[in-house]
């Protein structure tokens, strides 16, 4: 997946090479798939069925491309930027809301011994731990962040999951015997509610673990749930998996409280996926009176190698309580083969089919795709 | 016009590189010029000229950079991506409507025995028979495609071109003795028309011919042309050109039927490049009652070689017709010179003259360029 | 801060190089800093403070990433293309009101006798003579040209600074005895003011001195300033600085006359750059009736190499005038401290305090910064 650009300083001869060299690599990885949706009769598409090709950000690795740059200091002492750029592959379209570099942004130190300081625009850490709970890593239709389109509310996640906040620093820890925190805050700046989190993941061999908390203080009151000031959007989540060598099993869990829409007024353009109450804002759902402020939702699955490719199946589902008690479930099962054509091109098809009492309200109640993905 | 970035694969060491390594080009091409129009007295600015320094996408080739990805899988398999970004030289502002990778996104698949497989955002093939029809291959004053601001409908071009078409599956066939077979289809999507093509190409020494079909599937009824799920914008074209050596005859006829502006009051910005009929929705005409439906249009020219340079003219002439069968005619003659510096960078100036009914309803009644493209 | 990226021509085989070989370079620089304000008792904050982290674009050099393109055409004959896009290294968004290649776009023709030719988007000249003055060229807190966010009018700066112009064409003479000159004009097209300027430089050993003048030709009439066709915003500027070895003395002086809007009311998204006019808009001041139409500034400050850092102070002051001559001053004071972890990357700190009428009407009225930034 990357590839190193070979780079030279330009500062005055080679002799200065040594001191000046940053290391830039350009990658990127495309995903299209065409894909048939069969939707529930009270979705938007009525119980008609739809064919599409779609990008990656539909049930698969969203296509991207970036740059990623890396300068030794010495002393243990590394300099590292990330900009990464998503988009849509089947029209061209900047992801992200048009960002231009909406999928991160950041600029780090990184010490051997002390850890690494982090700036920019980052993944949450809920977003990482889904990573470790599913088949493909967030992608393809074993994603339980993957967002259906429903009947009420524009989309539902199974996972929360807003993956990115703006104007973080993190602190990444060394790794002390497979363990490693981080911490990680992003102040509202007068415009979004202010965000803190924390991580740890354990890995040991075979074994990946990680755990996440994460909460907002608002900025602004939310009726039912909070005055300004109040943390809201209390999210923890938990999960791993462990490879047998054969097979590898993964699973994890999302908890989340106090849910509202954020900083409920003011959220604009650039804004939207600066607080992590950004796809909560849709969680007004068929059948439950207000929306819902709390959300249980746990993922299972296995993933085994077959020759030059995996098959692999999961079942992730979700509970969505409002503030009164009162809930509603939805659950998603996915099956996925994949095939390398080498390590950057793989072929896959996947089916996903939905259950709980919201199946009927979504356009992906049944969703099959085949699709095509390179990365460089 | 290509550059390779040497590039290696980071997976693991160097012995891994032949397993994993895809060449990553990084190219590009920046065309501005000066240009000069005298406008037609009912134009816009009403017998006044206007000077302005101009992307080519205005008479010339666009301002782009892009990325071309390919790897070679093995048993003539190869895996391929091409992202390329439109702008405007002058400004720095993205084009194809702000899109990020707007001119062309793709992913394919091609087998040296079985053809190419291509998903993504293609140029729509009436756009590359045109290339052939004309000296510069849809560039300079000389290319039939370039459209003109006109004073009833915002702009009006010779030749119907709505180049690229998003969600598209195309199939490329190998070459059979010089013959070449392409058909691409795009699913509406629930958004926009259905999109179906096809198209042959011929090649041998001297001769290269075209031929494309292309028609949409209605998504919604349109007044006068036909019922949701009628084909309309059915559009062919025919072109090529003959090279004897001392100078290359080219020539090309479209012909356009039950045009419409397609997915009437859906269009929205992603979606309007998504049909063929984008450009057609602008063909209501000074002196023309309701809507053009029918357009018939050629194209004749000649290039000669001069040293470095070259030297082209060509006249393009098409007849809109309304549904009534009134009709409106539009020509324009070009002359251009051109200077190559390098294979990568030519300086050339360009007049081009229109005649016919609608000659005064234009801005660019009358153009003089005279510009510079540096390709990398 | 600028790597060759290492690339080759792919025009058949490398006999052809030598005549169709460009370099590319793929550059960049990101930086983001901690920022403390505390706001003015009127400004937009109350009195307030508020943290934030602020790509270098906020009292800094904005983050980037570019491709330059150089081609040698024999004959001491040279062609350059630059495509330079800024974006907000917090947030991922695009700079330059979203512009791809916002900060700069252009493509030249350097001959080493006869001066270079530059089409495009480039930066006006008053802002290369801004570069000059103060010690970090126009980043950090003591760049006068940064802009401070007020009660009455949105932003305010210290020296007025439209740091580029779209449409533009400018000559840049070759170098005698030190001397360069440079002419830039950019026709309105219709839709902004016509612009020109004229620049001279001279650099011999340790000083370093330039002078610009730059006016508009207002494209409609301004009230109180003048017809349309008259010349508008005209603005000098002299700045320079000489370099003592053990430190270095800077400064320089802005006046600005008939400021307007420039082309009031046609202004759109991508014509905001295109005068000169356009920061002037927002010239409209607390405690002073009518918007200031003349604008005379200031700045004198030193640097001093320690070690593997510099300090550096400066102060800059500008007085605002109305068509009547009631006048209203702002200035800063800036404080700045650097050290380079290598050639490429380097952390900072700095504080600017302001004074003069309007200091309690702005956000930053005192500033501390803290950051890092990475050249690639």
């Amino acid at each position: 997946m990357k590839k190193i650009l070979i780079v030279l300083g330009t500062v005055g001869a080679f002799t200065d090479v040594a001191l000046a060299q940053s290391n830039v690599t350009l990658y990127g990885l495309v995903d299209l798939s065409y894909q048939h949706l069969s939707s529930g009769d009270s979705s938007p598409l009525a119980g008609q069925s739809l064919n599409r090709l779609a990008d990656g950000s539909a049930f698969g690795p969203g296509s991207r491309w970036g740059l990623r740059v890396q300068e030794d200091l010495g002393n243990g002492l590394k300099a590292n930027v990330v900009l990464e750029s998503g988009f849509a592959g089947d029209t061209g379209v900047s992801a992200n809301g048009g960002r231009l570099f909406g999928r991160q942004a950041f600029i780090s130190l990184a010490s051997a011994t002390l850890g690494e300081i982090r700036l920019g625009r980052q993944y949450a850490f809920h977003d990482e731990v889904t990573v470790l709970n599913n088949p493909y890593g967030n992608s393809l239709v074993t994603n339980p962040a993957a967002v259906a389109n429903t009947f009420a509310t524009g989309s539902i996640p199974l996972f929360i999951d807003a993956p990115r906040i703006d104007n973080t620093v993190q602190y990444i820890s060394p790794t002390f015997y497979g363990l490693r925190l981080q911490a990680m805050v992003a102040a509202g700046e007068g415009l979004v509610d202010r965000y803190q989190g924390l991580k740890g993941t354990f890995a040991n061999g075979p074994l990946n673990l990680a755990l996440s908390y994460e909460q907002s203080k608002a900025r602004v009151a939310t009726p039912g749930v909070g005055a300004a000031g109040d943390a809201v959007n209390k999210i923890w989540e938990v999960g791993g998996n462990y490879d047998f060598g054969r097979f590898k099993l993964l699973g994890g869990y999302q908890n989340g409280k106090d849910l509202t829409t954020g900083s409920a007024g003011i959220i604009t353009a650039p804004a939207t996926s600066g607080g992590i109450g950004t796809q909560i804002a849709t969680l007004t759902l068929p059948g439950l009176a207000g929306p819902a402020t709390r959300l249980k939702a746990y993922t299972v699955g296995a993933l085994m190698p077959v020759g030059a490719g995996t098959v692999a199946l999961n079942y992730t589902r979700t509970k969505f309580e409002n503030a009164a008690g009162s809930n509603r479930t939805l659950g998603r099962i996915g099956l996925v083969g994949t095939y390398s054509l080498s390590k950057l091109t793989t072929v896959y098809t996947g089916i996903g089919v939905s259950n709980g009492d919201l199946k009927d309200f979504i356009n992906e109640k049944r969703v099959f795709q085949l699709g095509l993905r390179k990365t460089f």
